[in-house]
């Protein structure tokens, strides 16, 4: 298992407020008992042979060979999702480590792909070239009048979630992500923290998504997200005209600073001041070579940093991982 | 009128918790009134001409000449108190900005020697040494079994004040200085801001002095003062020790980013961060080159600031200096 950050994510040095994107489709088997009824593995096991063989290029790994770590690290590189990384069975992934495919999530078979600099339209097109292959040789449960079959209702229909993570600290410091998180929900659309559901926002990164899946077709879907995006990304770029202040100023070198030569980071202290540094380059209030943005916002997180951590020099493993967090930042920041 | 900070403190590089040392002695001419009950400037003037010739070194100032800022900047150079800034006539100051006499204090005469790696008792024979030409040819007013005669009766006797500036962030961070000064104030000493009497403590330095001046000969007083301060030197060096924790490491550190990169800094910030380094570089924490303590500390101080503001780029005052002040800083410290 590759250990260090994917490379698409490795090569996103240059976004601004738009982050990366996802699609995911689920898909369950006809005729087989979705995952939370099904009795003993043995229907997995077949689909993760199946599978293996339409999907030679891919990396299979069972869940049960992981540590609580290495799933974390998953969890973290956006490979498969928290859910799945407790109750999960196995994942295929791609040598970029831009689709995998987890089995015995919720559903059946989901695939996802992700990656930066790209459109919605162009994932989906991805994982679309996956679910093809893989409705060649399995039939899905599938109904002529609904759609896709979920396990859990709000996946009935396209079984397709489109999402976009994108930096808003602008919105953030003024209140306004609130307004539009509710506006959103309205037209079945949702704002939340980049780690998936009921987390709380760091680092001002949020996932704009779909909730509605039935009875729209994935393109519309589509459409009506990226005219969204669109929308919050000029509503980011307006509220930053109001931020260029001498307090931002400030705040933004202040946050560069702390980084470059602290000691003890937590991740939500870590996440506020790479946030701070990012707005700061994208105001040109800051300047700084290198700087990775979404990558360093990953590697902060709890199974990147327990990584790096030498344990037995520290008190407790919470002193542990801020330290190695600060390590990590002073080392990518060039302090000292 | 010099407006740099002087050379005994732009020297000042290597002190460690003791700063800098002063000694005060306070005379009154003889059949004169003090100085508040003085109805014209007359006798002033002679004294001021008197004094001219026998300390022929010395330049003169008459505070009439002075605009605030230059009488604050003179304040903030301990070569004159802040009441003298308000009501004082002429001070005279030596080259080197280590002794000053200011005539039409409370007193008629309070000469003042200052300076840092030095001893109170090297001082006091500088004071002396100006007291002693200027006995010539004035005569004191002088009671044998008083002593000095002063305006103010908590100086008479020896007329001398005796301080000693001491860094003191451990003590100050325990609480414990409360307790020193309670137990100072019982044996006829104190323990206050190094601005004079009633400001805060900025930067965790303190004045230690003599309050009583009755009784005791100047070299007892000085003595049993120095006894103090090895007293105190000792017990932050102690609590030093508890100190070398990660906590410290950290926060000593994170001052040093933020003064190199703030670009808005208040003075009770600016102190703060400032004495934070001076002890992480006491504690080898940080390593920097050419760090002054004790002149940058005068530098953020408001008069030194305003001589680098640039007003009209600002929306106020108090944040054209608080920006000054971090450029200052910035600079000092090779930020960007």
């Amino acid at each position: 298992m590759n250990r260090h950050t994917s490379t698409w994510i490795r090569d996103a040095v240059n976004t601004e407020i738009e982050m990366s994107s996802r699609i995911r489709l689920a898909r369950n088997i006809k005729g087989v008992p979705f995952t939370h009824m099904l009795e003993d593995d043995e229907d997995l096991e077949a689909l993760g042979g199946l599978v293996s063989k339409m999907l030679p290029g891919y990396s299979l790994a069972s869940l049960d060979g992981l540590s609580v770590q290495d799933r974390a690290l998953l969890v973290e590189k956006h490979l498969i999702s928290p859910n799945f990384a407790k109750r999960g069975t196995r994942v295929f992934i791609n040598g970029d480590e831009d689709i995998s495919i987890m089995l015995g999530e919720e559903d059946h078979i989901r695939i996802q792909a992700l990656g930066t600099n790209t459109t919605l339209e162009a994932l989906y097109d991805k994982a679309g070239a996956v679910d093809d292959t893989l409705e060649e040789k399995i039939e899905y449960a599938f109904d002529e009048q609904y759609g896709y079959l979920t396990a859990c209702p709000t996946n009935i229909g396209t079984g397709m979630r489109a999402s976009v993570m994108l930096h808003l600290p602008a919105l953030a410091a003024t209140n306004k992500i609130q307004r539009f998180h509710n506006n959103l929900t309205r037209f079945g659309f949702t704002l939340r923290g980049i780690y998936g559901e009921g987390s709380e926002p760091l680092g001002s990164v949020y996932q704009l998504s779909n909730q509605v899946t039935l009875g729209f077709e994935e393109r519309v879907i589509i459409n009506n997200l990226s005219e969204l995006k669109n929308r919050l990304i000029e509503e980011e770029r307006m509220a930053r005209q109001h931020l260029m202040t001498l307090d931002t100023l400030d705040a933004v070198n202040r946050s560069l600073g702390i980084l470059q030569h602290a000691y003890k980071l937590s991740l939500k202290e870590a996440s506020m001041h790479l946030s701070n540094v990012k707005l700061g380059l994208d105001l040109s209030y800051i300047e700084l070579e290198n700087f990775n943005f979404q990558e360093w916002f990953q590697l902060i997180q709890p199974a990147f940093v327990k990584e790096r951590v030498n344990t037995e020099e520290y008190d407790s493993p919470g002193i542990a991982a801020e330290s190695a967090r600060a390590a990590l930042m002073r080392e990518l920041l060039g302090g000292k």
